[in-house]
């Protein structure tokens, strides 16, 4: 995943070989979340953006039991959600994967479920997020450049509205213009970057901090 | 996972071809639980239905060490468990599989030894089940569409009396209709699907969910 | 590791045949324990008989990763643990399978040191052993039929003076014929079966249930 | 990872021949590390040494995600850090690399960020160090022949300013000569060996101890 995939939305020809490109990837980036035990029993949903203007997504479908996430199992869809390429219903949660990848400019969200999310997220619950500081692990988030740094991850509280859970996600993005991720309670992480590459990297870093602060508190 | 195996009890020939796919389909579903750890030491034990009317069953025979599970380790059963088709000895929990099938309509039954399902189903057996509700991971659950679900996982005494056991478990089932699974005291967890890969869908979502529980507690 | 591996005194041939395939299947399980995390480090070591009157044990040699652990690693020591065939030093704790071996008739005898053998054979070394009983894992221990069993796995001092820590291993197991394994404290677990396959299946219930254990007191 | 690579500083041809060789052992460690999850999120970093004098390091390029690690991420780098073969960043610490290397005398040095040194180079730091006594895996770190010995591998704070992190180092290997790695706090640890089969060998022996430490204080 060195390489960043070129977008251009003028290239029809560029832009389906970007999709080609962006499917292989998230489907080989799906079975290893997998193996790690981070989206057991088809949860977990990711996405990256194949043109930012207008946006056009690939985004996993529902559904789908992330061991065998394959490139055939991922959609492109357009700035409604809706379905433009390929086959299968989207990722439930496509609604939110277009909130992040707007408001955060991002190249790739990524969702995962993972036991620590979900035990911290509850932890946590009252106290609106986790805060992780001082973790050189830390400077492998975009922008982060020293472990003297305090990250809060924000817990939004869980829903099946997904109108108004997109609303709830935007709204604290906007009041934590710094965070790198985000929570959703007794639900899992969200994170992003500006390729796919990057993505990956803050969900293996958030994941392990998580983790960490899980062992810490015993 | 994908295609639902046909059943057809009036076409010996599609029954066997579906028997040969399921008995593909058991063992690669055994062999990925065992890296999991949920299967070691031979223990554990998977089912797939291949006609309802008469019951046949497809069922790993006992004492395979799930590492090497193959295609060649999985027998035919009849409604008495008695085998029909395959060498070797078939599971000893097999009139548990026959009545899971029969009382939930399943279209597989499967069984996992987790660390986990051990540590809670002990902890939790004076309480006579395991309560988990608000998991967004629950909607991956059979008929849950919302987080906002109660999952009540009935723990059973263990017993060697295997006609005895399957009655208590029978009785469990009637007595919580609502159930996706249930957990054998210091033995571990049942659960089912209407197929093969939901069965594995439940599995893999309660086997979490009984982490997350187990690292809350502390 | 299905068929067991024939052992004949009077044939020669049969003898190199048996070990060169105890030598691969040796090979396969050391690297599948290294996976689990049970021998790093160089950490471990695994032994066959390929005849039990002369006694030839086929044995890892000393100080081998085994994430890399090949047929060629594996030495013939006769039951001094003098090296007739292969090149290397014998495992250190060639002794301890020796006596293992006899004492209890065994095929192979297995030695990890995973993190559970670790923690508990500290945390129970003044009560002399751990105490599991109850669970249905144990039904997989050579002779036990039910669940209701309470197994003894004792713990012996570990010592660098080798002869002397075979005596004391010696002394344990016959104080305690019905043990299936012992624990070396800060050290590891030792098990043995009837031939590998059932060893393995030992070194598998054991370590699973110290895990349970271990996460149960907490 | 069995033979010693020799080093030849007065034969070119076998200088690269080395490097080539290090650096395929290098990314088949590298990737065996990340599957472990001790070097998620491009963190970690591992260096070998070509010749000891003039001082040339093999070491990993700087931000790679260890799961793709490829010899072509390996560069050669001198005794200032400098980069005198293949393309890339060099490691950000490659100046503890070097110091290791040359105080210590090693063939290779290796850097992992797991989650147990994370966890107790926090807890610990107080006390300026970790103690490690009584395990027999303590035998498999050079020099040390009994688990009758204790390892103090001492935590220093950490810092963004290299140099003085380096000097840092220096400081505690100096007071601390029997050592076998160090954490870095909050961080990671670090651990070397004559040569990278011997390192790999530290740090796995080191990640069981800090993980079996960090079960046993609960």
């Amino acid at each position: 995943m060195v390489e960043h995939v070129r977008e251009d939305a003028s290239d029809p020809n560029a832009t389906e070989i970007a999709f080609a490109e962006q499917s292989r990837r998230l489907a080989d980036l799906g079975r290893g979340f997998y193996s790690r035990g981070w989206v057991l029993g088809t949860s977990g949903n990711f996405s990256a953006v194949i043109t930012a203007d207008p946006l056009r997504l690939a985004i996993t479908s529902s559904g789908v039991d992330k061991s065998e996430l394959a490139p055939e199992h991922i959609l492109k869809v357009d700035d409604d959600g809706k379905v433009i390429a390929g086959s299968g219903r989207p990722s439930a949660e496509t609604l939110l994967h277009i909130a992040v990848a707007r408001l955060r400019n991002a190249g790739a969200v990524l969702h995962t479920h993972s036991v620590w999310s979900n035990v911290l997220s509850d932890a946590y619950a009252g106290a609106g997020g986790v805060s992780i500081s001082g973790f050189e692990m830390l400077k492998g988030l975009e922008g982060i450049t020293t472990h003297e740094h305090s990250e809060w991850l924000p817990i939004v509280e869980n829903s099946q509205d997904m109108p108004a859970l997109a609303h709830a996600v935007e709204d604290s993005l906007r009041r934590h213009p710094g965070a790198h991720g985000f929570l959703l309670r007794r639900h899992g992480l969200y994170t992003w970057g500006k390729d796919l590459a990057k993505a990956k990297r803050h969900v293996e870093i958030l994941e392990f901090l998580l983790e960490v602060h899980g062992h810490s508190q015993k």
